[in-house]
């Protein structure tokens, strides 16, 4: 890791001390289908309700650098293939954080039993996001033309992005 | 239409009167990713609650031959792609209901605004589906490996499906 930090999961009590990076996210508009209204309550329902789990990296100072969340991709016959979401507040770009959220997601995915990994919507001029995936052994198993409106760019094309674990 | 039918919407008040299509796709198991003990408040509350709308094809003498959902495949810079789900029941296979469901839901798709549908979760064993989809215009768009844990026939692959409207 390029920056002191350390990873452990919280609930929802402890959610507000990633809103901050949920703000820079939803104003920046580029990787994320939520509404730009999207508040708190409704951030932390979302990625603390089970069975969804949420995990916190922290700079040794205590400061939030980035969050995951951790969960089923589809209920029932489905739910053998895990799903996660990943955030890394704006002040820690190009420190690692990204990579070690990805490592230690993919760790807690197995211990929690998950056969595969699947992300729904990687938008795919997100390059930070699709090299970082690649990188870490997900592979493009679909596109979806213009599924998402990006803020500049316009209907620009999602990935659907797999690895076995 | 190869049997006189029907097609309208329907609110959480009416949603019984789908209840059995449901209870007999559960028991079969081989094409939604519903948990086997999902029970009719559960369902109802996933087909019925906003932005979800549900209708419901009948016979003339108003017996239920099927159902579908529609609504935005995802929410925020997404929710310009619609998604539907659609249930025939067994009684009433191959007598055209499925066809006139898609069909009904695309027109209604275009209705409410939406630029494209998508389907995230088709069996890929599911010719039936697949075929239907396909030929009201659906294109494999993505293939994920495994997806889906299929009551006799162990792991197998779900396509993503897509058109515009």
């Amino acid at each position: 890791m390029d920056r002191d930090f350390s990873i452990r999961e919280i609930g929802p009590d402890e959610f507000e001390r990633a809103w901050p990076i949920f703000r820079e996210v939803l104003a920046r508009g580029e990787s994320y289908n939520y509404a730009a209204d999207l508040n708190l309550d409704g951030a932390r329902a979302m990625w603390t309700s089970p069975p969804y789990r949420m995990f916190l990296a922290e700079a040794d100072g205590g400061e939030a650098l980035g969050c995951y969340k951790l969960g089923p991709n589809q209920r029932g016959r489905g739910d053998h293939v895990a799903n996660a979401s990943y955030m890394v507040a704006e002040a820690a770009w190009g420190q690692g954080v990204g990579t070690a959220l990805c490592e230690h997601s993919l760790t807690q995915a197995r211990k929690a039993g998950f056969l595969a990994m699947q992300f729904n919507y990687v938008v795919s001029t997100n390059a930070a996001a699709v090299h970082l995936w690649s990188k870490h052994g997900f592979a493009i198993v679909g596109r979806v033309p213009e599924a998402f409106r990006h803020p500049t760019l316009g209907l620009v094309d999602i990935y659907v992005m797999h690895r076995m674990l």
